[in-house]
C-alpha cells in the first residue's frame, strides 16, 4: 500500500474509484446550486485531535506517535504546524481551527504562554500565506490544566476567572492577527459535578460577565467576525451550562448577547443532548443564530462524545439542507471535531479518515440539493401547512383573532379533519434520491 | 386486611407505625421552619390518574374498573368527583389538578362540550365547599383526541388551532369559576415527529400567539393567577417543544411572556431531559420562574413516562432543598402527577400509593430543612465563592474590570490554587443527616 | 391521489419511478446470488399492527378506524381477515403472522375462545388456499388482559400459568393445522417491575417448565418446524427476562431447550438493549440460533419501542449482510413488525408503509450482496486474522499451547505490533457500494 | 482543619458524629445477624484508582500528584505500596487488589516485567504481613498499552494472545505467592468497535481458549480461588463481550466452565448495561455464580463509567440485601473500584470518599438485615407465590402436568383472579426500615 508520505494530493476518482487515497464523492469545483462544492462545505481542519491526538483514552495511552521527532516543546509545535498545513494540502483544505494550547507550549506563566503563542502565531501567519488557507476560528482551553478544574469563567476562584480572561484576550488577539472570521467558546468544564458545592446563579451570571469582556475586547480591537457557543450537554462535567442550543440561546437573551453571538453546532454534542444534528441545526436556523458546524458522528448506543469522522450520509444529507436553507455559511464552516479511531493508528489512516468524512459531505450536499432540485417534499411540507395562508389561518397569523373569537369561530363544528403526516411516504421520497 | 371504604381518614402514626394505613411521616400540622407541613408541602391530587386511569399501558387494558357502577358518561362523571372528593378527605390533601376531558363528557362540539363542562364545573364547585378544597390548576387536555394528532397550537390545521383556543377559553372560564390560581399548559403533541414534514419555524410562532392569546383574555377575565408551562422533551412525540425548563423560557423571553408565566416542573420530564429533577428546579430558580411541581419519580433505565409514586427521599429530600430556597410556593403546590402501577390493582393501592408519595415528600421536607439547619453544606458553599465578595472578584462581579485588565491581573502569576470541591465529604454528610 | 382500493397490485416501477403506489427497488423475482428477492427476503405481514391496531398511544386514542364496518366481534373479524389477505396481495406478500387474539375472538373462557380461534383457523385456512399465502408462524397472546398482569408462564398464579399453557395448546394446534413452520414467544409481561416482590428464581424455573411443556407437545403433535424466542428488554415491564440473544441463549442452555428454539431477533428490541441489530443477528449467528427476523426500525433517542416500518439503509443492509452469512432463512423469514406513525392515518400510508419497508430491504439485500460481491471488506477481515492460521496461532486454535508455553514464547519479544482496524477505510468502502 | 499525615486511625463516633474523619456508621466489630461487619463487608481497596490515578479525564491532566516524591520507577511503586498499606491501616480495610501493571513497573520484555513484578511482589508480602492484609485478588492489565489496541485474548494479532496469556501467567503466580482467594478478568479491550472488521466468532472461541488455558495452569499450580469474570457492556470498546451477567453465564456454559467462574459484579457497569446493581447480583444469584462486588456508583444520567464512591443508601441496602440473601462472601469481598471526584484533589478527600463509601454499605448491610428481621416484605413475597406449593401449582412445579391437562384445567374457569403486586406499599415499608 501506498504510504502517507506519498500522497501529495488526494485526487477525485469519480464514484467507482478503488483507490483509497482517492475523493470518490468530493470535488471541490463542482458547482452545485450555483456554487462551488469547496465554498458551499468550508471544509476546516481541526488542530487538537488531527495534529496532536494520539488514541489515548480513559483506558489506554497513545497508538501512533504525533511528535514528529521532535522533544523540544516550541521546536516540536512547529514541525506539528508543518505536519498541519501539508496535510491540508494534501486533502484541499482551505482552513483550520485551533486551540491556544494546541499550537504552542504552555508557559510558566500567562505572560510566557502569551509569548508562546504570539511566536507560533507568526510562524502560522507565513504557513497561511504560503498555503493560501485560512483560519476559520481560533478557541483557548480553559479545561486541560487542573487550573481549570472548577471552571474557568464559572470557576469557584476568581483568580481563575482573571486567568481565563487574560487567556481569551491572548487568543483572541492571535485570531485577530491571523485574520479569524470566528471565535469559539466551547463551554470545557463550565457546568457542575454536583449541585450541592455549587452557587450556579453566580457561575451563569459570571459566564455572562466573561463573555461581555471578551465581546467587548474584541469589538474594540477590529474583531468583525462571529462569536460562537459551541452546545455540549455534558462531560466532562455532569451538566455542561451549554447544554443545547435552547439553552444557549436563552443565556444569550438573558445576557443580552444574542447580536454578537452564534452557534457552533457539533454533530455529537447534539445526539448526547438527545437531539438529532438536524434538530439542533433547525433550532439554530428558528433563532436566527446559526453560524458554524463540528462535524462528526456519535454512536447512539454509547454515552459519551465518541467524535468518530461524519459516514453516515443520512445525516450529512439533513445537515446540509438544513445549511442549504439557511442560506449557506457566512463567517462559519465545516470543522472536522473528529479523530480516527484508537485502533486506525497510522498516518494513512488521518488521510482515510479525512477522506471518509469529506466524500460523506460531499455526498449529503449533492443530495440535499437533489432533494430541493426534486421539489416533492419541501412541496409536501408547504401544502401541509397551507390553511395559515388564508381565512381563519391567516387572521391567526396576522393577529386578528382572540380566543373569544375563536371560540365562535370553532364551537359549532363537528369535523377537524386533519390530513396524514405521511412519514413513510416522504422517508421512501428521501430514500429514493439517496439511493438513485 | 381493611378496605378502601373501611378507611375514613388516614391518620399519623408515627416512624414506627406498621399500620399500611396510616402516615408515618406525614403529619399535616407539624411546624417545620416556622410554617406547617400542609403549606410547605400543598399536596394535590391530578384527576387523570387518580380518578381515571384503570392500568392501561400499550400492551394491555385495564385492571382496575373505575367506573364506580356507572355507564351513562355524565352520571359518571359525577360519580368519579364524588370519590375525588372522598379521596382528598381520606388523605387530607387540600387541591386538585384537572384537564376539560378528566371532569366532564366530550360532546360532538365544543359547544357541548362546553356545556358538559360547565355542568361539572358547577358540580365541583359545590364539592368544594362541601370538602374545603381547592383547585390548584386546571387544563386542557388537547392530545387525546385524533383532532390533536399533529398539535393543537403548532397543528398544521389552522382548524385545530381555533378549536384549542375555543377549548381554552372554556378551561380558563372554569378554571377561573373554582378559584384555581394556575393554569398549565402541558404541550401534549405541541412537537413534531419528523422534522422532514414540520415547519418547525411556523410552529414555534404559532405556538407563542396561543399563549398569547390566551393570557390577555384570562388577564381580561380577571385571572391573577400563574400560567405555568410544565416542561417535556419528547413523549408522546419525538421532540415536544418545550423540552425542558431551558428551553420554555428561551421560548417566552423570545414571545415577551416571561413575565405572565412559570415553570410546573415534572420530576419524570426532567430525567427524560437528561436532567436531574433538583437541576430543573434549581433551573426554573435561576431564571425566576419556579411555580409549582408535577411529583412523581421515573426510572432512569427506562425511556418512557413511568410516572410513579415518588419514594425516593434523597429526590424528594434535594427537591424540597429547592422549594425551600425558593422561599415555598406562592400559587403553586405539588400535584401527584403519578399512578399506582398496574399491577397494583385496587383501590387500597391507591392509598398505599398517595401515602408512599406523601410521606417520602414529608420526610424530604424534614430532612431539607434538617441540612439548612445543620448549616455545614450551605455554609460550604459560600466559603467556596467567598473569592467573589471581595479584591479581584467582587471586581469582576461589580463590572470593573475588562479583559485586558484581567490579563495584566494575571499574567505573572504563577500559581492558581483551586479549593477542593469535597463531593464526597459533602455527601455523606447528605447521608449523615437522612438516616440520623 | 389515488384511494386504496384503486391499487389492485403494488408494481415494480424502477428506481427513477415516482408513482407513491409503485416499488422502486423490490423486484420479488430478480435474482440476487442465485436467488429470487422474494425467497431472499421471505416477507411476512404482522396482523396486529397491520390489521388491528389503529393508532392508539398511551395520550390518544385512534386515528384510523379498522373496523371495516362490523361491529359483531366475530364478523369483524373475518373481514379483518379479507383485509388482511387483500392487502398481501396487493404487495405481493407471501407470509403472515399473528396471535390468537388478534383473529378471533376472546370468549368468556379458554375454551370458548379456543372455539372462535378454530373457526378463524378454518375461515384463514380458506383464505391461505385462495391467495397462495403461508402462515410463517403463530403466537399466544399472554399479556393483553389482565390475567396476565403478572406474567402467564411466569405470573404469580399457577392457575395463569395453567391458562397460558391452555392457549399455548391452542395456539399450537391453530398454527399446525395452518401450515406455520414457526411458532413465537414474545415475553410479554414475563419479567418483573420490581425485583422487590418478584422470586426471579422460580418465575425463571417456571418460564423453563414452559416452554418444555409447549415444546413436548408441539413435537408429539408433528411440529416439526421452530420455536422461537424474541428477545425484547423491557417495557412492558420494567425487565424483560428475554432481555437480549445472549440472556435468552444462557436460558435455553440452562433449561436444555436449544437443539429446538431460535431467535426471531427485533430490531427495534435490540436497540432498546443498548445493542445494534446487526450485533443481535450476530450473536444469534455465532451461537447456532439464528431464526427469523422482526423487521423494524427505532428511533435511537427515544426509549420506547417505536416500531417504525424500516427505511434506514444502513441497517437494511448491515441485517442483509448477515442474513446472507447465515445461509439465508430456512422455516424464518422478514416480518414487519411495524406499525404506520399515528398520523399517517389512512389506508393509503399502509400501502406506502410497506412499500418504503420492502424497498429498503430490497436495497439492503442489494447491497448486502455487492459488498460481498466486491469482496474488499470480507477480505480484510480475513487477512486481519491471518495469524490464526499458521504458526503460533494456528497452534492455540487447535489446543497445542498452554499458559506456561505462551509465556516462553512471548518473554523476550519486545515489539508486538498490531495492524489497524482500517473503520474510517471500510465505512468508505460501505459508502462507495451503497451509493454507487 | 486536620490532614492527611495527622490521621492515624479513623474511629467510630456514631450516627451523630460530625468530625468529618471519622466513621459514623461503620463500626468493624460490630454483630449484624451473628457475624460483625468486617466480616460481613469484607472492604478492600482498588490499587489503580487509590493509588495511582491523579484525576485524569478525557479532557484534563492530573489535579493530585500521586508520586509520592520518587521519580524512579521501582522506588515510586514501594513508596506508592508504603502508601496503600498505611492508608488501608488508617481506614481498617482488611483486603485490596491490584493489576500486575498497578504495582510494578512495565518492562522492556515480558520477562523483564514479570521480575518487576516478583520484586515487588516479595515487598507486598512483607507489607502484608506487617499490617494483617490480604490480597482479595489479582489481575493483569490487558488494556492499556497500544500492544493491547485490537483486545488480549481476543486480539486479531496471534503474537498478543500469546503475549496476554504470559502475562496471566506472572500474574497468577503473583497472585498465588500473594496467597489471593480470587482472580479477574476485568474484558479490558475484549470486544470489538465495529463489527464491520471483526470476526466475531473466533473472537470468542478465542476468549474461551484463554480462559480455559489459564484456569488449567492455576488449578495445576495450588490455585483453589475463585476465577471472576467482571461484566461491563461498553466502554473502552463499542461492545465489550462480558456485557452483563447473563452474557458471561452463557458464555462460560458454552466453554465449559461455569464449576470455575464465578461472578465480579460491579455496580456502574450494571447500570451501563441498563440494569440495576440489585438486578445483577441477582441474575448472578440465580445463576450460581455469585462472587466478588466492585463497589462504586454511576450517575445514570451520564454515559460513561463514572466511579463514583458509593453513597445512595437505597443501592447499598439492596446490594447488601443480595449479599446477605446469597449467603455472604466466601472467597469474595467488596473492592471500592471508586475513585474520587477530580475535584476532590486532596489526599484528605481520599480518606473522605472511602469513609462515605464504607458507611454508605455499613448502613446499607443495617438497613438489609433490619428488613430481614423485619420480615414483611420476605413473607409477602412467599406468600405471592404460594400457589406454587400446593395443587396445580405444586404439580407444575413437580413436572406432573402437560400442556393439554392444563388446557384442561383452564379451559372452562371464567376467573384467573391476580393479586396486587402492592409495589408502593412495599417501597413504604423499605423507606420505614430506611429512615427509621
Amino acid at each position: 500500500m501506498k504510504r502517507y508520505e506519498d500522497i501529495k494530493k488526494v485526487p477525485y476518482a469519480g464514484a467507482s474509484g478503488k483507490d483509497p487515497f482517492t475523493f470518490r464523492h468530493y470535488e471541490a469545483d463542482t458547482i452545485i446550486l450555483g456554487k462551488p462544492m469547496r465554498e458551499h462545505l468550508k471544509f476546516a481542519m481541526s488542530w487538537w485531535h488531527t495534529v496532536n491526538a494520539g488514541g489515548t483514552d480513559m483506558f489506554g495511552g497513545e497508538t501512533l506517535d504525533k511528535s514528529f521527532g521532535k522533544s523540544e516543546a516550541m521546536a516540536k509545535c512547529k514541525a506539528k504546524a508543518d505536519f498541519a498545513f501539508e496535510l491540508m494540502e494534501k486533502l484541499g483544505i482551505g482552513y483550520y481551527c485551533f486551540h491556544d494550547a494546541d499550537v504552542a507550549p504552555e508557559g510558566r506563566s500567562l505572560a510566557e504562554s502569551t509569548e508562546n503563542l504570539n511566536e507560533m502565531a507568526e510562524y502560522l501567519l507565513n504557513k497561511q500565506k504560503q498555503y493560501g488557507v485560512k483560519l476559520l476560528w481560533g478557541t483557548a482551553n480553559m479545561f486541560s490544566d487542573k487550573k481549570f478544574m472548577a471552571g474557568a469563567a464559572t470557576s469557584s476562584s476568581a483568580d481563575v476567572f482573571a486567568l481565563a480572561a487574560g487567556k481569551v484576550k491572548a487568543a483572541l488577539d492571535a485570531t485577530i492577527r491571523l485574520g479569524g472570521n470566528g471565535y469559539v467558546f466551547w463551554g470545557g468544564r463550565e457546568g457542575y459535578d454536583t449541585l450541592t458545592n455549587s452557587d450556579v446563579g453566580l457561575e451563569l451570571d459570571n459566564l455572562g460577565r466573561f463573555l461581555t469582556l471578551a465581546r467587548d475586547y474584541a469589538r474594540k480591537n477590529g474583531f468583525a467576525g462571529d462569536f460562537y457557543i459551541e452546545p455540549k450537554p455534558k462531560e466532562p462535567t455532569k451538566h455542561q451550562y451549554d447544554f443545547d442550543v435552547a439553552t444557549c440561546v436563552n443565556f444569550l437573551r438573558k445576557n443580552d448577547l444574542l447580536q454578537d453571538f452564534r452557534m457552533n453546532v457539533e454533530a455529537n454534542h447534539a445526539t448526547l443532548a438527545g437531539h438529532t444534528f438536524q434538530h439542533e441545526l433547525r433550532m439554530a436556523r428558528v433563532n436566527g443564530v446559526f453560524g458554524s458546524i463540528d462535524a462528526n458522528q456519535g454512536d447512539l448506543l454509547l454515552g459519551w462524545d465518541t467524535d468518530q469522522f461524519p459516514t453516515n450520509v443520512y445525516d450529512t444529507t439533513l445537515c446540509m439542507l438544513e445549511v442549504l436553507q439557511a442560506g449557506g455559511f457566512t463567517n462559519g464552516g465545516l470543522n472536522f471535531d473528529a479523530k480516527a479511531r484508537r485502533a486506525s493508528n497510522t498516518f494513512e489512516d488521518i488521510l482515510f479518515s479525512y477522506i471518509a468524512g469529506m466524500d460523506a459531505f460531499a455526498l449529503g450536499l449533492k443530495k440535499a440539493a437533489a432533494i430541493l432540485e426534486d421539489g416533492r417534499i419541501p412541496a409536501f411540507v408547504k401544502e401541509r401547512y397551507a390553511s395559515y395562508s388564508e381565512g381563519i389561518g391567516l387572521r391567526i397569523v396576522e393577529g386578528k383573532e382572540t380566543l373569544a373569537s375563536l371560540y365562535e369561530y370553532a364551537k359549532d363544528k363537528e369535523s377537524f379533519p386533519v390530513e396524514s403526516g405521511r412519514q413513510e411516504y416522504l422517508e421512501s421520497i428521501f430514500n429514493d434520491i439517496l439511493f438513485s
